[in-house]
């Protein structure tokens, strides 16, 4: 009932035509995805997804990590299964040659995230987490740092964390509170840090923490924060364990969903401050935080992917083997299926249609990572990092909200059983739920959309994605069919909304500050959903391609281009209509805090 | 962090200004509602429902139903809690007099069951089922039937259940298969039923089960299907209780949310039969189910209004204290509650405003309720009752549908402490989770909204209810100030959209029943987002004419009028989208099964 097959189809489609993956091959550094390697690569991570975390997911909700006696115990299975995955090479898919990665592009290891993701969300945190500690240590650490932690945390025979929060220091990072004292060339860490994801576990051999902290003499605010490495265990010079740092998990949260994975409290420094490290110079760690963050938002906005497609691929199967009631559409006796009825497949086609839709801009985005990173032309690098920094908070939000909405129509395709947490639908909606908050609050996210990528430069990336989106209505005007038809016309509607909601932002943002946040939110949903349209569009143009060319999967393509023609009619057709709330903020900030 | 406290001064503007509780209170039987009465009603039950339900909600949640050797446990405190309620006298608030019910009008019982559902959901589902079996035996009972239970069900003394559900046979009831065999004036009952709230307790002496079941000789299908009365203990001449009957819970389901209330598998007849009544004819048991689904999917409805308005009170005070970050509107150095953040702002008044409009359309049904019954005019009574039939999908489907939805964005609020469960947030999700599902699936309210409450009578209570709507353009006209001239335009399009939607709808539907069927889900959010928005136009006039009248309480009528301003910029605005959703059912059916 709870099966997971990984949608190589859509998948291979999407880093296709969409992400552009042959291109992204010929670009220096990327030449190992060739097609055959690519194919073989996503064949293999279906295999250790569906066959291996896959079956893992619902026992690991239903047992959780427990802590016992400052041991973080995850749930069965979970030690060999993450033993598998860095036997098999999986975590150092996305990380360069140099310290051990095979240095695949972000488009393939975004595809491969997402099958993790889908599979087991509860597990993938921890190679999620991981992600940010070697890019970190990449960007900001010393040559030594690198030489010690970087082949162990590539590998995954190390995981690494991120120690940002603390209880009075959520969204506001500024706010931290941890001190660290200089001790000769390292530091002694003292605080205490909450929601650490996978802060203590028994699955690797060592974990590696990077912690924010504050200097005694440290300015106020972010621009007194500094980033420290603090493992576990120490290492010794023979690259051995050495002694047990001063570092415990005092108490795991009980939250709502990802169960298997421990949230943790973790205690620096109660026996006299725990070894640290500084990463990168004193009070700069912000920067190196964002380092970490960014590719994790993109990572984290997959995650909304790939529980919306665990939950369709759910709702689906169940759909097809639950009998009840005759539909409408029944022309002989016998027992139907409610996937039969009109009202279940258009819940089945939103979940599906969408889901797609946010594949497709996670997939675009991780592509114009790899072109940002590796293109020869430093204008198109430049160029591909805009595009990246605008969309990074769309992929975040966007596909973390529909993911949650997309799980709770998963549980309403099941009716009553969709409830019962036996059936595995309602997990999905729980652990689905985290993904809006962490990384950065959906509403932080559109704060950064509109602060940062708006108005600094005053709307110039944006209109750069509009005039692009604009540049495809004559071949959608060219392409023959009503489907195609109908697309256009929903998209054309949603690329003048857009259009006209960016000049409101870029006009009012200086002048109306907190009005323009007020529409933070509906803003980036409009994004979104227009980005998603665009992309769908492309889809569709792409799969009538193939039917004009006699492509030999038919079904799969006529499919993409009916699920893009839902799109367009049951989503992009909704966006215009957020302009309103977009500009509705000054009824927002006009209701007095008092009368709430 | 979790407490409730009644939303009184807007239960009494929803009952005045939109129910109408002043006119229900001059029509005969009704009487007893004069102002003075209602106050108090409102006032203490506020005082149960806050002081002595809502402490009981997150334990409750905690600690859920047990069931130890056939013995169901509720939590503690459930018990002394339900003997409080009872000896109140709250459960007998909407009951005729004639068996002991307070006769007091649905419009103020609604307020009142609005109040119970907020501060404890699992509780208050136990009254909730038990109002649907009094008002089948009310309906169909015999007069011995009448005169042995009602008075005790009536007082609360025992409680009802419905018991439609079988393993296969859930939306289908049709396909039910219990079997109820003649003996003598008895019948006996065998079969198994699943999904029964409350089917076994410890908080009342008996309970009294009304059953659907299928005689031998009996038609298939849903004409074969016949109602029969089966007490937990058999009832003897006296009136005493008497002994055990063949029932008993073989288990508890383990669910997502309202782990208060007990979810029961029920064995009927393990031990050679069940002694059940039948009530009404034989195989017209139908009938029967449908006189306790209706009220029940209006109270229903109002768990979704319920649970957004604790939802909207928990995330309200959280973000009161919460500090964290500097808002851009701060003027002033120190800190700042995160309610100072524009986002915060908005998700609070989308909260706050839906749950008013859910309210007013709730309130509204409930009133027509009253005037179906008592109005001395049969042909208002008849028009009444069309617009109730109309109305009752619509508060069931929309205003559940919205309670997730604003649960979702209560745990938002709280950011990273919204997914932690002692928090409390993340129970009122998973809480209102089942919702858009019992009591007939949201898919199954928009099916007969389109198929039955449309289509049977071509439009003409749609267009009755839409004629209403447009009359208010004129009010509005005439009213002052920017707020009311911004919700006039928007309700002008979404009365628009409806008009246009409804007529389709009409025409569509015989031709293409699949095809309408598949746009009935985002036909009747349109109907409820229009109809919300119009009885929030009738709030804003209301408050306008209040607030031009020199009205005390100017706070409050000025928030009246802004959430109604918002609703209409932020909700209402996106209605008429929804009409290219309504119309793309083409595209669903177009999406062949084996494609998914």
């Amino acid at each position: 009932m709870t099966d997971y097959a990984a949608p190589l189809a859509d998948m291979r489609f999407a880093l296709t035509e969409i992400a552009g993956i042959d291109d992204i091959a010929r670009l220096p550094g990327c030449e190992q995805a060739s097609a055959d390697v690519v194919d073989a690569v996503l064949e293999e991570a279906g295999k250790l997804a569906g066959g291996v975390l896959a079956p893992l997911n619902r026992s690991g909700d239903q047992q959780g990590s427990r802590l016992e006696n400052g041991v973080v115990r995850t749930p069965a299975g979970f030690k060999e299964a993450y033993a598998k995955y860095v036997a098999g090479g999986w975590n150092a898919l996305p990380f360069a040659p140099e310290h051990g990665g095979q240095g695949l592009p972000m488009a393939l290891s975004t595809a491969v995230f997402e099958m993790w993701n889908s599979a087991n969300m509860g597990f993938a945190l921890c190679p999620l987490l991981n992600v940010g500690a070697v890019e970190a240590l990449h960007a900001h650490g010393t040559e030594e740092q690198k030489q010690v932690y970087l082949p162990k945390l590539v590998s995954g025979e190390w995981t690494g964390t991120m120690n940002l929060t603390e209880p009075q220091a959520g969204s506001d990072v500024g706010a931290l509170r941890t001190r660290a004292v200089r001790d000769g060339d390292r530091y002694r860490i003292t605080g205490q840090k909450i929601f650490i994801t996978y802060g203590e576990h028994d699955m690797a051999e060592n974990i590696v923490h990077l912690v924010l902290a504050r200097l005694p003499d440290a300015p106020p605010g972010t621009r007194g924060i500094s980033l420290f490495l603090v493992p576990k265990f120490l290492v010794n010079a023979d690259g051995s364990l050495g002694q047990r740092n001063d570092v415990r998990c005092v108490s795991l949260e009980h939250k709502l969903g990802i169960h298997a994975s421990p949230t943790c409290v973790l205690a620096f420094g109660d026996n006299g401050g725990a070894l640290g490290f500084l990463v990168g110079e004193e009070n700069r760690g912000m920067e190196c935080m964002f380092t970490m963050m960014n590719n994790a938002r993109l990572n984290v906005g997959l995650q909304g992917v790939a529980i919306a497609e665990r939950a369709y691929q759910q709702a689906r199967d169940f759909a097809r083997q639950r009998v009840q009631s005759r539909p409408v559409t029944a022309t002989s006796a016998g027992t139907f299926a409610i996937i039969h009825h009109p009202d279940v497949r258009r819940m089945l086609l939103s979940m599906r249609a969408q889901t797609e839709a946010m594949r497709a801009l996670a997939y675009y985005t991780a592509g114009a990572i790899d072109r940002a990173r590796h293109h020869p032309d430093g204008d198109v690098r430049v160029a591909q990092q805009r595009r990246v920094d605008l969309l990074i908070p769309v992929v975040k939000a966007w596909s973390t909200d529909l993911g949650v909405e997309i799980a709770s129509v998963g549980i309403q395709v099941h009716g009553g059983m969709g409830f019962i947490e036996e059936t595995g639908a309602a997990q999905h909606l729980r652990d689905a739920r985290i993904a809006p908050i962490y990384e950065g609050t959906n509403g932080i996210q559109a704060n950064d959309l509109v602060g940062r990528k708006l108005l600094r430069d005053k709307g110039m990336a944006a209109e750069e994605l509009l005039a692009e989106m604009r540049a495809l209505d004559g071949p959608l005007a060219a392409a023959p069919g009503e489907d195609i038809a109908k697309i256009r016309e929903q998209l054309s509607f949603g690329v003048l909304a857009l259009t006209t909601a960016t000049k409101w932002m870029v006009e009012r943002g200086a002048i109306e500050p907190a009005r323009t946040l007020a529409g933070a939110v509906p803003y980036l949903r409009l994004m979104g959903s227009v980005t998603g349209g665009w992309l769908m569009a492309r889809s569709a143009l792409a799969a009538e391609q193939h039917l004009a060319d006699g492509h030999q999967d038919r079904a799969f393509h006529q499919a993409k281009l009916l699920s893009a023609r839902f799109y367009a009619e049951h989503v992009l057709a909704t966006a215009p209509s957020l302009l309103s709330a977009v500009a509705g903020g000054a009824t927002v900030m006009a209701f007095d805090i008092e009368q709430f």
